[in-house]
């Protein structure tokens, strides 16, 4: 049976949510915030330490506005959360930015104190004719693959993200034509818990700064896995930090550096720290030989990682009619789409793998939820002309605050300029 | 080497387009919508037949409006989508709904003109409720699927659309006990295009109807084959019709019944009326073991198929340089995401498989073809703060319109509520 993880929503405040604000509606806790907050500004480290929140992860103004306050920085993956962020309140000295597509206006946002990584030759080549002389870092791809899976590498000869380091000598040529100096490499590192691949991935990592005797601040991407079932063991930071710590120290120890570490935490920090309530909305069945369908009022038009890939995530039942008994259920969402489905078997979003769960009945609660990260910030928004939902916030002190208002059909339709025929 | 099925696009407008509207965009064609349409009209029936265009794939409104005016009617797939349809100017009579999820003020839509398929008992038994005595259609599962595979699957015992044809005498029980007559069935048939599949596949569904006496309209869903790529065939629907017209006249012949067919194309009317419109803004290569990247300013964030299940889709590229050499590219999109991806295998979006394509430059502009079904309808929106893109439609008379503006960041945010912490 389930182990609930948002432990900190009580059934009341799960009805009061639904009735003040409908569902679905993404709810969110400020003590999860602060208390991953913690965990990461806690992280060991040799020479110092920055805690960039990647804020791709989920970009509500609240939840960035919090992590500011309590000593983060922020990790953006587009020119469009650079200035998304500095439009709600975030200090622009506290933004680096790593992204795909530097824009062409990339100039303005280094005057506003912005840090930029340059992610690949032509984009280093653009910054250091814009900023000859200056300080700047660089994204590298060290060559080997860094995720789950083939799809979540964010390295190795099939990722295209950062600059491949066989291309080395080509960075310091343009950097060294313009008086650039390359201050700091982003690089992304082993995912999971064990510290001995974190060990040796960061070692390994480390080497390329041999290269670049200037560097002195070294961020080191890659996820901390986090538990979002039952049976997942979620990383310690701070037996993965020790590693990291170690690996550096070694720098130290050899080339006498003393390097300043970034890590950015998009999932550990937003993974857990909230839930989609949703109210389970029919209920069907393809027979004996088939399987019972709980629809929910939510589905990829505010979750997609189940049908993306195949993501697993915990159900939590409030129900009406209290019951002990349990059944196998398999969860959809509301679209009409073969693959809009809430359980699957876990990596593969084709095969239906239903759960137990307690009985349920048309009109209970129910919430997904580990789903802070990676879901209000990357849904199928407004398939089915379904609208964005709402957010709220639940509060230490036990108030419940929208920080997002559901939109309305006019404002899915506003940007339409329909020809009259 | 690449074939163009965005042919009714030339340079001068692709580049117009870019400069006066920017990438990434949409770009329709209404000629193509015509051609669609009529094709579609053109449908082999026996006894009458009412085309039903299925909005999801793109409920952009001065394509519904153009469809409405040719004689078009349509198939919504949530209440959403009803009342942006009716919002915009669609006739409330001309609309069908059939979702997974019916909103509790349904029986307004109802009177207001719109035909509700009830697609679960617990749909029917509300209906019956709001309207005994009256007349309903219903979706029913027959217990076959018609995808290409397990996810687009809309069949079967996976498949949680309609309801399960062993629950026919219970549809029945909930008619009569309201003295509701069941007119419109309404199922999911074959897909491709292979006339005996279809008069198989519509023979078995069409026995479904014995068990309804006061059954006069069947709608046939289910795909039509689209071909995006060059080697792939199209559906002819004269052909694949013939095959359901005799399938509705053996009905005739075996019990004197006269049905109405009704047709639900998404895909078959939009897929190929546009594409995006896009700039290449980076390329990259991992050296020469490994791969060279085109990096373009849209990617998941316009167009999900390519990642939630292996789609493929031909790309024209607008040189600036004129060349006749060509070079094999993996072409991935602007989110820092590994999976965005839009060059992936067939059917297996984890996978890299380059294309061969004329070779580009930094700044040359690029059509991801056939993007009209399931691409601005069902992105992952606003993901890493990118904004929903511009929409344009290009008039048969050669003139280039806006159709849907470019979200502002202020857009994105404005339903924000931020806590001052």
């Amino acid at each position: 049976m389930q182990t609930s993880s948002c432990s900190w929503l009580n059934q009341k405040q799960a009805e009061q949510i639904a009735n003040d604000f409908g569902t679905p509606t993404y709810v969110y806790s400020e003590k999860k915030i602060r208390e991953n907050a913690a965990a990461c500004l806690a992280f060991p480290n040799a020479y110092g330490l920055t805690v960039r929140y990647a804020m791709k992860a989920n970009p509500n103004s609240s939840i960035l506005l919090l992590l500011q306050k309590l000593g983060i920085y922020f990790d953006a993956s587009s020119a469009w959360e650079v200035r998304r962020a500095i439009h709600i309140g975030i200090e622009p000295t506290r933004i680096s930015l790593s992204t795909q597509e530097l824009p062409k206006d990339f100039a303005s946002l280094v005057e506003q104190g912005v840090e930029i990584n340059c992610c690949s030759l032509d984009q280093l080549e653009r910054y250091a004719k814009a900023f000859p002389g200056s300080e700047v870092g660089i994204r590298l791809n060290p060559g080997k693959g860094s995720g789950l899976n083939n799809r979540l590498s964010t390295g190795g000869l099939a990722a295209s993200f950062g600059i491949w380091h066989e291309f080395i000598p080509q960075i310091n040529e343009i950097a060294q034509a313009s008086r650039c100096k390359i201050v700091r490499i982003h690089t992304h590192v082993g995912t999971g818990g064990d510290p001995d691949v974190w060990f040796q991935t960061a070692t390994e990592s480390l080497k390329s700064l041999d290269a670049f005797p200037h560097v002195h601040t070294v961020d080191l991407g890659g996820g901390f896995k986090i538990a979002r079932m039952p049976h997942e063991k979620q990383s310690d930071l701070q037996v993965v930090g020790s590693a990291v710590k170690k690996a550096i120290e070694a720098v130290q120890a050899r080339t006498g550096r003393k390097l300043h570490l970034e890590i950015e935490p998009g999932n550990f920090i937003a993974a857990n720290l909230g839930g989609i309530l949703s109210e389970i909305q029919d209920e069907t069945s393809t027979g004996k030989d088939g399987y019972s369908f709980l629809k929910l009022d939510t589905g990829m038009t505010e979750i997609l990682r189940p049908s993306l890939y195949g993501a697993q995530h915990s159900f939590r039942v409030f129900q009406k009619i209290l019951s002990e008994e349990t059944a196998s259920y398999a969860i959809v969402g509301h679209c009409c789409e073969s693959g809009d489905v809430l359980t699957v078997a876990n990596g593969d979003s084709e095969t239906l793998a239903p759960r137990e769960l307690p009985v349920c009945t048309i009109g209970d609660l129910i919430m997904i939820e580990d789903a802070g990260a990676y879901c209000a910030a990357m849904p199928a928004k407004n398939y089915n002309s379904f609208p964005e939902a709402s957010e709220v916030m639940v509060l230490e002190n036990g108030e419940i605050r929208e920080v997002r208002k559901r939109q309305t059909l006019d404002q899915v339709i506003q940007n339409e300029t329909p020809i009259k025929w």
